[in-house]
C-alpha cells in the first residue's frame, strides 16, 4: 500500500542455525502504483522451511535472498489501490511479496483468490496453497500412491506432512504412519488426523521405531526430514517402493555435509525409486488439486491446524520456531 | 550330461572378500534324463558381480546359495540327450545351471538359442545376454535416455558398463563419459568403444575427475559402482537428471555399511530421480533388445570384448578376478 511499510531484510548470511541478528526490520516509503501496478496490504505472511536454503550463499543460485534486500515469501493480502485491469480494491490476492506489510508491484505478481466458505484466508498459504499442493503432487505424481498401500510420512505434524498423511488416507492408503518430534504431535496425528500409527522420533532409533510401526514394511515414503529418517525408510520400503523427497529439515542448518544413507544398495535389491521434487514444477495440478482438496474440506474429511504468530515483528521468531519444530500444522504470521 | 560332472559348491559364507577356500569343486554322477528332461554339456559359464550377494547369509533371501549345495549362474551349453519335446541333441541352450560342467534337468530350465553369424556362443552370456539386457533396460526404461543428453557410466569397461556406454551413443546421446580402474581400460573406452571422454578413478577424487570430464554436468548416470561414484554423480546431475542403479561393486565385500551420499538434498533441489533395477524384471524387453542389439552387432556398430578363463577349475579364480576388476568386458569361463 502506498505510504510507509515495514519489511524484513537479510542482514547477514546465517552460519548453521539462523539468529535474530541475521535479519533486520526496515521501514520504507512506497510510491503510488504506476500504470499496470497495484498496491496491496498484506494480511498473512508465510514462513516455510525452503526459506532457509535461500538464506545460504550460492546454494540457491539466482533465487537466494540478497544481503540488504527485501526477502520474499508467500503472502495473502488485499488490494488497496489498483491501476491494473482485473484487480480492484478489496480483492483477495496471493503473492510472493511476503516478509513485509505491503507492496506496490505489477499486477502480474498477484494471483486473485476466491474465498472459501468457512476457511480462513491464511489457508491459501497452507492447505489450499503451496504446502497443500506439495503434499498432493508428492503423493499422486511423484510417489504414484495406489489404493491399499502403506505410506510413511516424516515430519507428519508439519504443514506439508499433516496434509500428506490425510491425502494418503483419502486416496485409499491402507495404512498411514507418521513421525513427529513430540508426544503431543504424535497424539494429534493419530487422534485428529486419522493416521493409523505414529511415533516420536526423539524417543529412539528411527529405524527401530519405524519397523515396530510398520512390521510388514512400507510402499511409499513421503520425506520431509532426510537424514536417519530417509535411511530408515529405505530399509523399510518393499519391492518397487517409492519415495517422494520434499525436503530435509534435518540438514538445513548443517555446516558440514550430513552423513548419507548407508543402505543405497537396497535401491538395487528392491528396485526402489527415490525422486526429489519441487512444487513449482507442478502448477499444472492446481485445478485438480483445488477441486479435490476443496471438496474434502467442504465435506469435513480433511482437517488442518495453523500456528499463528501476530505482527510483522514476529516473522523472524516464527521462522526460527518453525525450524525448531514449535509449530503444529502451517506456521503463519498475521499482520 | 549323463555320467560324471564337476560342480562348484559354496563351502563357507565369505566374510569380506571371498577366498578360494570358501568354495569346493565336487565330482558327481548324474542320472540319465527322465521323461521331460534333457542332459546338457556346458560350454561357457558366466561369473557376474551379483553372485557375490548370493554368497551372503540372509541378504538375498530365498535366492542365496545354500552351503554344500551346487551354485547357480548363467551357462551356455549343448543338449547331449533329450527326453523332452522341442529340444534335440546338438541344440544350443542357455540356463542358470552354471558353475558345473553339465546338468540333467527339466526342459523348462533351458532356453533354446539361435546362433548369430560371426558372434561366439559366449555372447549369450554377455552382449546378447543378461549384461546386455541390463545395459539396455537401464538406459531406455529406467533412465529414459533422450537424444542429445550427456551420460556418465561408471565401471564402464565392465560387461554391463561397456555396453551401456555404446548403447547410449547409438541411442543418440551427445556425450558419453566413462570411469574405469586403469589407464588401459580408459584407453579402451575412448579408443575402441567411442566414449567421448573417460577417466581412471584411481588417480584422484571422482567428484573432481567427473567435473573435469563433464563441466556442464550430466543428464543420466548409469551406476555400476555406488559409493563415491554415486555421490559424485548426484553432484553432477542437472535439473531433472536420472540415475539408473544397476549395482554397487564398491560395496560388495563391505563388512560395515559403506558411507552413503552426503548430498541427498540435491535430489530435492534438482528434482533428481534415483531408481534401482534388476534385469529379471525386464524380460519383456527381450525381443526389442535382441532386434536392436543384433542389428547393431551385424552392422559392426557395437563392439565387445570378453575375458576368457579356461576350464571348470578356473571358475573361482575368474570370479575373484572379476571382483578385483581384472576383466575387460564380460568375464566368462570356457569348459
Amino acid at each position: 500500500m502506498t505510504g510507509a511499510v515495514q519489511e524484513w531484510q537479510l542482514f547477514a548470511r546465517p552460519v548453521g542455525r539462523p539468529v535474530p541478528g541475521d535479519f533486520r526490520l526496515v521501514e520504507r516509503e512506497l510510491p503510488p502504483p504506476a500504470d499496470g501496478e497495484v498496491s496491496v496490504r498484506n494480511t498473512y505472511l508465510s514462513v516455510d522451511p525452503y526459506m532457509r536454503a535461500l538464506m545460504g550463499t550460492t546454494e540457491s543460485g539466482d533465487l537466494a535472498y540478497g544481503l540488504g534486500r527485501p526477502m520474499t515469501g508467500g503472502a495473502v493480502g488485499e488490494v488497496v489501490e489498483s491501476r491494473a485491469a482485473g484487480l480492484s480494491p478489496g480483492d483477495l490476492v496471493l503473492s510472493d511479496l511476503g516478509w513485509r506489510t505491503g507492496a506496490v508491484a505489477p499486477a502480474a505478481r498477484f494471483t486473485a483468490l476466491r474465498r472459501v466458505e468457512g476457511v480462513p484466508d491464511s489457508a491459501f498459504l497452507g492447505v489450499l496453497g503451496m504446502p497443500g499442493l506439495s503434499a498432493y503432487a508428492g503423493l499422486t505424481e511423484i510417489a504414484k500412491l495406489r489404493e491399499g498401500e502403506t505410506v510413511f510420512v516424516s515430519g507428519a505434524a508439519g504443514a506439508v506432512g499433516s496434509l500428506a498423511g490425510q491425502i494418503a488416507r483419502l486416496r485409499g492408503a491402507k495404512t498411514v504412519i507418521g513421525s513427529a518430534g513430540s508426544e503431543e504431535k504424535v497424539a494429534y496425528l493419530t487422534g485428529e488426523l486419522g493416521f493409523t500409527a505414529a511415533f516420536n522420533y526423539k524417543t529412539g532409533e528411527v529405524r527401530k521405531l519405524l519397523a515396530e510401526a510398520a512390521p510388514a514394511g512400507i510402499d511409499v515414503y513421503f520425506d520431509n526430514v532426510g537424514g536417519d529418517h530417509l535411511e530408515a525408510a529405505i530399509d523399510a520400503l518393499t519391492v518397487d517402493g517409492r519415495a517422494a523427497l520434499c525436503g530435509a529439515i534435518s540438514g538445513y542448518h548443517a555446516t558440514e555435509p550430513p552423513p548419507g544413507p548407508r543402505n543405497m544398495i537396497e535401491l538395487v535389491k528392491k528396485r526402489l525409486t527415490l525422486r526429489g521434487f519441487e512444487v513449482g514444477d507442478h502448477a499444472g495440478l492446481q485445478p485438480r488439486f483445488a477441486d479435490e482438496m476443496g471438496g474434502w474440506l467442504a465435506e469435513g474429511k480433511l482437517t488442518f491446524r495453523e500456528t499463528v504468530e501476530d505482527g510483522i515483528g514476529s516473522a523472524v521468531t516464527a521462522f526460527l520456531g518453525l525450524m525448531d519444530g514449535r509449530n503444529t500444522g502451517k506456521m503463519v504470521v498475521r499482520i
